[in-house]
């Protein structure tokens, strides 16, 4: 009998673990390596990693030549979290503190710029001529991540940001590195052109979806499973799906309560369910829920011309595993 | 006749100057490639890329094939200026204020961040199988620049660095990255394993040198040559070649003045003058001076091996020309 969905994700994301510090095996200087290491052991989904090598399996490929690929991808995503903790203050991630909380914002910089050379480092180290395309495309999604990233902070200062403005910034921030693991995983696999495009579409239609969902989390997830502090976009100002599709949408005097709720939000004297009550009254969970459900349709599709195979079931059942998901 | 060492570094100089910009040819989102563009114009020597280009000559290769990897080595330096102005906290740099200080420190993150990409980027395009080996080098070169740093930023808690460890600190921080420029250089001009060693001591050596002269600069030079602030390192308690001697060397009563003096001068109430003067009178001056004078000379010794030619001349000059900088 196959592994159920779980099983398999959980046996992938194992192997990912055990490669990552077989790659990280300096300890000195402690200062440097010991928040490397913390930081890669934060108990992680490895979902990226995971999609990578289901996305060599599903074009008929080996996995062995993937695994450190993907261990490169997890190690360029924890090095984004590593970095972006410094500039959110964020002091909480996966209910453990930030490497920028628990030594200190120097420690943190240097960390993560010593996390994106070990990824350049272990994905150059299995390089073939025939592969070195692959190479471009890393660096092209880690530039378009730092694009996003700066677009979003930039969103803070701005109130007038459209959703498709938000939809450019997702797209970059989030969804290029989950169309990045399932392209290289595609690529490993020696996919056809076609097989290639598909699995880009599949990882940007899935990392669309997730960002949504995260966004949505923010106030609806039960703080102990989410592992990050529920609320925080609102308290930070973050141009997040529901703040700019409430703009968008509300009547003025739903838009006024909503302001209000925030405004008292921030002094304490309001929780976050009550904002909640009034996004749901404007629309705007449903919204976000359907903007969920067409991405994750557009990423069923797009396995549709794949062969039948184990890992495409595994890639169809991710697609409910997201829209599920509560952390 | 032959250009002359200065007008040559200046016409290497702009070729790789040009060659940066054609790189980084983006500017949405302005608020990343603005910062990224301003942090390489900083009218800096480009020391390494012009050295890459003449260790490529000096072993006879040709630098049309070393531009590029040139151009990538001074984008890795310009990232690490970047990322360690902002935890030196450092507000001027050339004469003009540090990313960080002109933007803020997200912003100086995320340049970086996409500096180190870029460089990474620059290099990968131009690889072929055979000088695939390149790679290793570099992102080895670059965590040792993490270390150092690390070690670097560990030194101002502890008062009892000694010079041993300095020594290794700073040639991770500094050394490293001109010994990968000379040994890029020699390779990719194709050199014999031994001239390729040469071009390797020389750079570690000249690395040595320039760091102790930069020592020296901060409390020797002229603030308007210099275009950093004199002193800035004794404010910041940093344990430069200078404290480090000083204290090792200092007769009881000595130490204690030394000591005085410098928590005067935290307190404005004395001259990094008065500091120069103690650390004469320590012997400190001459030893650094002698430290510099040795690793040079070791520079120079690695040079006698290779073919006699204008790039040899200029690596020769290039030892002189560190020995006097004002800057």
């Amino acid at each position: 009998m196959n592994p159920s969905f779980d099983q398999q994700a959980e046996s992938y994301k194992k192997l990912i673990d055990s490669r990552i510090f077989e790659l990280i095996d300096k300890t000195e200087p402690e200062l440097l390596y010991e928040p490397v290491r913390y930081a890669l052991q934060s108990g992680g989904k490895r979902l990226r990693p995971v999609l990578l090598l289901w996305a060599c399996e599903a074009v008929n490929g080996d996995i062995e030549n993937a695994v450190d690929a993907a261990a490169a991808v997890e190690i360029v995503h924890n090095f984004t979290l590593v970095h972006d903790d410094i500039m959110d203050r964020d002091e909480l991630r996966r209910g453990r503190e930030t490497v920028y909380k628990h030594w200190n914002e120097s420690v943190a910089i240097l960390t993560g710029d010593a996390m994106l050379v070990k990824a350049y480092q272990t994905l150059t180290a299995i390089l073939k001529p025939d592969t070195f395309p692959i190479f471009d495309e890393f660096s092209r999604a880690i530039l378009d991540i730092c694009e996003g990233q700066i677009m979003d902070m930039n969103f803070e200062t701005r109130n007038n940001v459209s959703l498709d403005e938000y939809f450019r910034m997702i797209d970059n921030k989030t969804a290029q590195l989950f169309s990045l693991a399932c392209t290289l995983g595609a690529k490993l696999g020696r996919g056809t052109d076609k097989q290639i495009a598909m699995m880009q579409q599949y990882g940007i239609a899935i990392g669309h979806a997730f960002q949504i969902q995260d966004d949505l989390l923010d106030v609806m997830a039960d703080e102990n499973v989410f592992g990050k502090d529920v609320g925080s976009d609102l308290y930070k100002d973050k141009k997040t799906f529901l703040i700019i599709h409430a703009r968008e949408s509300a009547s003025e005097k739903q838009a006024k309560q909503l302001d209000n709720k925030l405004h008292l939000l921030k002094n304490g004297q309001t929780s976050v369910n009550e904002i909640l009550a009034v996004l749901k009254e404007i629309g705007t969970i449903d919204a976000a829920k359907n903007e969920i459900r067409k991405a994750l349709n557009t990423a069923g599709q797009s396995l549709e011309p794949l062969p039948e195979s184990q890992a495409r079931h595994y890639l169809n059942e991710l697609i409910k595993t997201i829209e599920h998901r509560t952390f």
